[in-house]
């Protein structure tokens, strides 16, 4: 590729180089507006004479892919031949395959959160308006002032100790009385349940989860090689401790995967007396829990839900959670909890990624530590709730009779069951043509048995976007009949 | 844990408030001049009377634990009383282990770089002063403070298109001609690397490594329950193809892992020519290769040397860099080139961490497309030559005669080869007690062939810590007799 032979004639070289510049450009790697590499650095770089870049280049001017700017250098620019098409976003031309497996309809659910204009039902994020976003982002500036040797190291593989101490402090609000060194920070809650199954779990084992589940739980056990042993799970109390003991008794389960406050899609809470049973019955059978407690915070009424690991004596429990629904989904700052699987898990992160940017994770540290947080978490409760409850009573209003809703004790996601006839996924595709995201019920078991619900992000409810929950509903009754 | 019975006494009850919080002090949850829980909040959270909290706080302030600020509320002070020993920093507390495995060596090696006032011969980090950090972190400022639906967001799996862009430009430079979605951006290049091995490899698979490589990789190999193949690699032009061929006819190679530019700790460079016979064998027997590229811009002299990806004809190289040692270890920005693992790469992607902050990333980007990238890498390679042949120097005069060290052709480690006698494992140690670290070659091998050499890490050379040298000098003279 570099130094192409001396031998070949001036002509064929000029071409080569102009051809690899245009497939450049066609690609996208320049942009219109992007200055090109100089005469001098490309004759360097190619081992062909200043004459045969100039050559080059003068021909792309003819053809009008760049334009010379004088004192500056060589830049693409506009082409208006009618040969090439209008290109469309990326992001578009991907909507609306005409199959999907449930891993690349994951992946589009996260891609769905990105594109622009659109009603943001489908993935579980937070309101923009409840995030403290702008305060956050004059702290990384403020921080990133501080002269910081750590600055220059390339991380602290079990985070950085000011935000270790922040989780230590809050955590007897759920019930333990954690050390700053109990915490590992990791990038998200994600990292953290992803080391954690790590930890405990060797491809083929079988591991307890919830049904429904969260997604990305399931594609995690699947990339793993993990078996997922479905748990019923009751809509408002979670998992029942008999279900899980007979589990336990006729299934060789290695861990459990719970969401314990609020599960991701039903919202529902386990009773703190019922975690102290589960806790028990795990520990005489010693096996990990590995416990999600990203929702944790957003409560609807009452007080904050102790977790789980606020009963583990032995260890066994390894607490999840991450500042991604209550502070900044984008920073992606969350911890683990590891109990005895500490060294372990700080081995996994060091050849994972070594450690999360020091400067998200201190700016966080100053957000919880300036006081507020409470404040601030008091609000968005308050507001996730009457979003949650709002968005209950559309859909029982808009969608065919016999719709079901769930009713969430906290977080901010609702479960809506529609009539067997309904195929949610053939209703994603379609909401997705109406400039709604939403995601189908296929994707949050692995025995796909959830294929008539769906799931809606109760966060991007407001009077703006109530029609949506209407255009929903008219789309259900639509399926529904045309079955 | 929560709402003890009620029937416990009194006395009982405000002691076990007390005693709980007195044990988040002494686990350093609550430090000298934290606010603990007001009164209220504690009596709601626990379930106990006003009173109870208030007796219980008053015994601490007794103790002098606490101490009472009026219209304010309760906060740690420092106690006085003698039975407390005066605590050691932790990182210091570990510095002498009696024994210690390779693992945990390894893991010593991170926590070290972040002891202060150390002479930092150990990790490769690259010198403070040659990195752009005021005016990166300017640039976080600047994006931090633009509007940016993606802040809502928990991430773009890919990776931001403005980061993308920029690594597909400057690509030209190392015989590429990359488009942006050829790209995937991760958290540093060590999320690269374990990605790739993750889409290439399963447990039990074997994997070819130069000999020696660097730690990290090795503990990834073994995390990942992967084999590894050791290649001898020459210390001025690396694998050799003829060795290569031989390792891949008689073991069942599944990929390779290779440094192909500047090797840690050899410092070797692949000929280009070599490089292209490489790809071609492996494109033979379908191996794919994992390419650390990580050091490919602090060549010493002559050109930037191409990637052994410029010759990839089949998608089956992983290209992996980062930003790491010409911009900044601590933002974790790094990125892979999956070839036809790209789908597998992205998946995977999801299920660690869903993405890398965003701000972080925007901050590279706008850095990159600033200008004065090309200028900032002509100053620092110069740097790093000229430290890196100081250093050698040095060694050589300062280490007791037959001591060889490498010629390293770009990056900023130098290797050295003391007498058989010398245990680079007792150096490590005792240059630590000097205030010196040092990696020693147990680390750099699974078959730990290398004890009696070290690596140095020559960014941190400089007029100030040229002692350092001289007294590591010495030590190896001492370890060389007293033997």
């Amino acid at each position: 590729m570099d130094n192409p032979a001396i031998q070949t004639n001036q002509d064929f070289l000029y071409e080569q180089v102009a051809d690899d510049i245009v497939s450049m450009i066609e690609a996208g790697s320049f942009r219109l507006g992007d200055r090109i590499p100089s005469v001098r650095e490309l004759s360097r770089r190619r081992g062909v004479s200043i004459t045969t870049v100039m050559q080059a280049y003068r021909s792309l001017e003819d053809k009008g892919y760049i334009e010379a700017r004088p004192q500056s250098g060589y830049y693409v620019r506009l082409r208006q031949s009618p040969g090439l098409p209008t290109p469309e976003p990326i992001s578009r031309a991907a909507l609306y395959p005409a199959e999907i497996s449930v891993q690349k309809l994951v992946m589009k659910i996260f891609h769905d959160q990105l594109i622009p204009g659109m009603v943001q039902f489908g993935a579980a994020l937070p309101d923009p308006d409840l995030l403290p976003t702008a305060r956050l982002n004059r702290l990384l500036a403020s921080v990133s002032r501080k002269p910081d040797f750590r600055q220059n190291a390339c991380g602290i593989v079990e985070g950085c100790d000011e935000l270790r101490v922040q989780v230590a402090q809050h955590s007897y609000q759920y019930g333990c009385h954690l050390a700053p060194e109990d915490i590992l920070i990791t990038s998200g809650c994600v990292e953290a349940m992803s080391l954690a199954l790590q930890a405990t779990c060797k491809p083929g084992d079988t591991v307890a989860i919830e049904s429904p589940t969260y997604f990305t739980l399931l594609q995690m056990l699947e990339s793993q090689g993990l078996r997922a042993l479905e748990i019923p799970t009751h809509p408002e109390t979670g998992i029942s401790v008999e279900a899980l003991r007979f589990a336990i008794e006729h299934h060789p389960v290695r861990a459990c995967l719970f969401i314990t406050n609020f599960n991701n899609p039903l919202g529902c809470l386990m009773p703190d007396e019922r975690k102290a049973e589960m806790v028990a019955l795990l520990a005489e059978h010693e096996i990990p829990l590995i416990e999600d407690d990203i929702n944790g915070e957003l409560y609807f009424s009452g007080r904050r839900p102790n977790v789980a690991k606020a009963y583990d004596k032995k260890g066994l429990v390894l607490l999840c959670s991450s500042f991604s629904k209550d502070i900044s989904p984008s920073y992606r700052v969350g911890w683990i909890v590891p109990g005895r699987y500490k060294d372990e898990i700080e081995r996994l992160k060091l050849v994972s990624n070594i450690s999360p940017p020091i400067l998200t994770q201190l700016a966080i540290a100053e957000f919880l530590a300036g006081g507020g947080y409470d404040h601030h978490l008091r609000t968005i409760r308050k507001a996730y709730a009457k979003k949650t409850a709002c968005m209950a009573d559309a859909v029982l209003r808009h969608f065919p009779p016999g719709t079901a809703v769930s009713s969430p004790q906290g977080g901010f996601v609702l479960w809506v069951q529609m009539a067997k006839t309904v195929d949610a996924l053939a209703m994603y595709t379609q909401a997705l043509k109406l400039g709604i995201t939403i995601v189908p019920g296929h994707v949050f078991s692995p025995s796909a048995g959830y294929r008539h619900f769906i799931r809606l992000n109760t966060a991007a409810w407001s009077d703006q976007t109530a029609w949506a929950v209407q255009r929903l509903g008219t789309l259900a009754a639509q399926l529904e009949k045309t079955h």
